[in-house]
């Protein structure tokens, strides 16, 4: 084989007369009778070469057997082009190579599918991933996710962190979501499952006095997948002793920070701008809001205090709410149609409907419930939304939680119809001071939002009993672009304050032992206080290549069925393997 | 809680004066009347605190209740020690801080056990893994650890390649160890496998175009383990492409020699040295010699041609040989009793016995078998020994491999009992042209030595049917101090040589498509040449931290049955679970 002496994207006017040799694919080859030209690809980009039949006729003939894909090695002089020739698209554009040797080193049978063609179906894409791979801009994705990963790495390991591999055999965890199980061959009846997060591992790491963990984890979910989830996913996992949560928001954002100017070269504005969930929740109607755009959620309880419109009367006496957003200059390009599938989305989150008003070039209001307010309410609705001719008001009444939701996705279609979102810009936020627990009307009782070791905030403690509802956590999101890129807390490390949540959420000292037990003795053997964080790295890569999916960002994923394509897997397995592990395949259809 | 403001291996003489902060858990306490020391540590070294009952009563009361491992936070003023308190085996040994406050952050329970008890069995220092972390060196080692991961990926880095991520879900094939099954809960009936390692992926990558692929890997193995294995295991693992095996090595090295002067200081002499398999088989009697020392097997055949000693008569009518070594000035120390030893271990690798001459005062040969040797055997003997008084004679007689294994156990032995071995001596070697298949008795057939899709040298192709045994293969293993520390191999990438390969093998066509369908379709649409390496991490941390096993490099290991002390896991699951996965627990009891 000959040694290659450049990449196919360094050669310039400077290496002319220059003897190269070049390895690669054939991503082209173009017989102009005259002269052969061959474009030839490797991994940094496309170097023209160039074959003359009449100097070289053996040369010729060898390059004439070329097809697309085969592996070959070219050596040549390298030329310039003449200037009507220069490919300014291409990074090699100004020169040619004139081949005076070529080795075949791999033939190719023709492509199953033409890999140029976008149109190409999902499933034989994942079939021949590794062809996928050679055009598209999955290559590109995988070098940022590599990149990514390395800064990340030398952030924390510049801020004395050690990065500690957790184990993929484990327990399993019922509470949570589902866990994959791996049957023991030794201890025949019993379980290992992959790790849903190292959650206890990290914490179990701070007692040991790590003081500072990371890992760049794998994680594993057997859940039936939403969109864009992968049954094996990977998170940027830290972990911190003696510290409160402005520490871990401070090396967080230099991590994001270092990361996002080293694959995009844009700049984050640090700190990054926090908002309470309480604060989000109200104006932007999502724990996770996109703050690309304003467009803010106004509360019009006020302004309907004494309204004669009934639907608003009863809202507001059970303990409803009226929330409104201005969708500024919205009304004329807004048809019924347009506004009719709002209120879907609106539905979905469980609103009874909603409401609109248009902004007539007068002043005055037209639309659905126009008739229903009195002039000194239109007044003050315009006033409190600054609604101006042109303007389309829409407004749901409800219980809180719904009207919250429901608003919040209406201002995400509103943004996406009025093409307010610039896809350029990275916008991040923290949402801090989420509450520390959900009621359950399934349950009937409190439940966690994040996980039971989550700590309350100081003030949080004396509430514990009287008004669990009113309890905040020390706790926080980082938002992108109205993703939740991850989230931490602050946890609690004394084992009698674990007990005072536990008891709050109705966990018994039994529950708690069989769930936590090994948890909860580490905690009394000398547990730091600690906290962390962990942020969802396929998320992150694909927000930062502005990939549509997570599966662009992952070399080998999975269909949305959790099955292996390329591999064909998951598989059948012979009956000596389940055998030795004694478990036995039940199969329903026959027992029934 | 107080804000830390140093570690506790900070401060020196140049801090005196100064107001500190610091975090930690107490190391010891000693209440000496007049004065209350705590040993304060953290994970960065240890401080001493004083606090003076007479000025500070409140704070020394509250001193008084702190107990081993406590979690406290300490402020106070850095005093310097009088000359002659002063410990010079601590960094902080000078000074001593004068505490002012003190917080109490978590108490401790009463350790489990003693944590500097160097006897503490093994399964409670499991069990207790995190209370073994704070006090012995595994914390440094996963320091250690943290480093040369660190290192290996910048060095790689900068060499251009790309780390990327392969499936632990994915598919079980049974040729190689025993897979660790998953049930699919979609797909019921169907299992993945965990991947033993990620070779498949990272050829399919070749073909995909990355041309420089590398990831720090968790593989899995469900093997009875051996003294020093673990079921979930690390390994750095690499492919190039357009490259032949000096790349890979060349490569290999750099990345040994930093991280080795990384962690260690010492300087790898590069490049390492290299040693076929047949020299590596007949002067150590090992593919992974130890080279810290020479002490070489000597081939003593043509000495013996005509000899009048039976045993050694029909050894060579058989086509074996008599290899020995000679055990230098170790004809005294070494008793019956000693060479009885080494004659057991001798018999383990199949030797029939040991014969053993010592070389007396005068220069005549006493022991086992001298009697059976004329005067010019016993001269050339010695010559080709270079025997001396003093000396002590081993041989054995016996077919090639037997032979070879067999004295190379015994000269392990005698380095051993010698004193031979430097162990701050790191002696790397490369063992190169390894036999491509081996006969294989139980099959009766050829096997490959490595796996079918390592390339054979270019003479190999002619040899392929008419002598397989003299096939050598372009695979090469990195020794480190007689450990195998990784290996490698340039790969077949042609589907036509491929196809060669699998018939010197008898693996049929309809066999080969079942078991590498996938990798055989992707080889026909354009692989570039290609070749790998992948090396044992956690045995290259073992051996550079001189640990004494892989345990104590890995956070949460297993134990030797697979079992996580700390996790307790595998555990029993909920049915509900195992209905979800289709599978049932086959109950061998039951059924017989």
């Amino acid at each position: 084989m000959f040694k290659r002496t450049h990449h196919c994207n360094e050669l310039t006017t400077a290496n002319v007369g220059q003897t190269v040799t070049l390895c690669g694919w054939v991503n082209a080859s173009r017989n102009l009778g005259g002269l052969i030209f061959i474009d030839l690809r490797d991994r940094e980009g496309i170097t023209q070469i160039n074959i003359d039949p009449a100097a070289r006729p053996e040369l010729a003939a060898k390059a004439a057997t070329l097809h697309e894909e085969y592996v070959i090695s070219v050596t040549g002089i390298v030329r310039a082009r003449p200037e009507n020739m220069v490919n300014a698209k291409r990074a090699t554009g100004t020169i040619e190579v004139e081949g005076t040797d070529l080795e075949i080193l791999n033939a190719a049978k023709p492509m199953p599918y033409n890999l140029e063609d976008p149109t190409a179906s999902e499933d034989i894409k994942l079939k021949y991933r590794y062809l996928d791979m050679r055009r598209c801009g999955l290559l590109a994705n995988l070098r940022y996710r590599h990149k990514m990963t390395k800064v990340i790495r030398d952030v924390l390991d510049e801020n004395g962190f050690i990065e500690v591999d957790t184990p993929i055999l484990t327990k399993s965890t019922p509470e949570g979501a589902r866990d994959y199980l791996v049957p023991s061959r030794i201890k025949p009846g019993l379980f290992f499952a992959l790790p849903q997060s190292p959650q206890q591992y990290k914490q179990l790491l701070m007692v040991g006095g790590v003081e500072r963990y990371f890992q760049i984890a794998r994680c594993f979910r057997d859940e039936d997948l939403r969109a864009d989830r992968q049954p094996e996913f990977t998170q940027v996992d830290l972990e911190m002793s003696f510290v409160d949560q402005d520490d871990i928001i401070a090396v967080s954002e230099q991590m994001i920070a270092r990361t996002v100017e080293a694959v995009t070269g844009k700049k984050v504005q640090l700190p990054i701008e926090r908002m309470t969930w309480d604060t989000a929740m109200n104006k932007y109607g999502s724990d996770k809001p996109d703050l690309r755009f304003d467009m803010a959620i106004h509360d019009m309880g006020a302004i309907f205090q004494n309204t004669a419109f009934q639907a608003f009367q009863k809202v507001l006496a059970d303990g409803g709410v009226i929330r409104a957003i201005n969708a500024k200059g919205q009304a004329a390009s807004s048809s019924r149609k347009v506004i009719d599938g709002w209120t879907e989305e609106a539905k979905l989150f469980g609103a009874h409907g909603l409401l609109w008003l248009k902004v007539d070039p007068d002043g005055k209001l037209s639309g659905s419930a126009a008739k229903f307010f009195n002039e000194d309410e239109t007044a003050a609705m315009k006033a409190e939304l600054a609604a101006e001719p042109g303007d389309l008001l829409l407004m749901v009444a409800d219980k809180w939680s719904v009207a919250c939701a429901a608003m919040g996705r209406v201002r995400l279609c509103v943004a996406d119809k009025a093409g307010l979102i610039d896809p350029s810009v990275l916008r991040f936020e923290w949402i801090v001071d989420f509450p520390m627990f959900e009621w359950s009307e399934e349950d009937n009782k409190w439940n966690a939002v994040h996980h039971p070791f989550t700590a309350p905030n100081d003030e949080g403690w004396a509430l514990l009993e009287s008004d669990p509802g009113k309890v905040y956590a020390k706790a926080y999101d980082i938002i992108l672009n109205g993703c939740e890129l991850g989230g931490g807390s602050i946890r609690i490390h004394q084992p009698e304050r674990q007990a005072q949540i536990f008891k709050a959420l109705g966990i018994s000292d039994e529950q708690a032992r069989l769930r936590f037990g090994h948890l909860l003795d580490a905690f009394s053997f000398g547990a730091p206080p600690h906290g962390g964080i962990a942020l969802g790295l396929d998320r992150f890569v694909m927000l930062l290549c502005s990939a549509k999916s997570i599966r662009e960002v992952i070399a080998f994923p999975k269909t949305a069925k959790s099955f292996d394509l390329l591999m064909d897997a998951p598989d059948t397995v012979d009956k000596k393997q389940l055998d030795e592990l004694h478990i036995a395949i039940v199969n329903d259809t026959e027992d029934k």
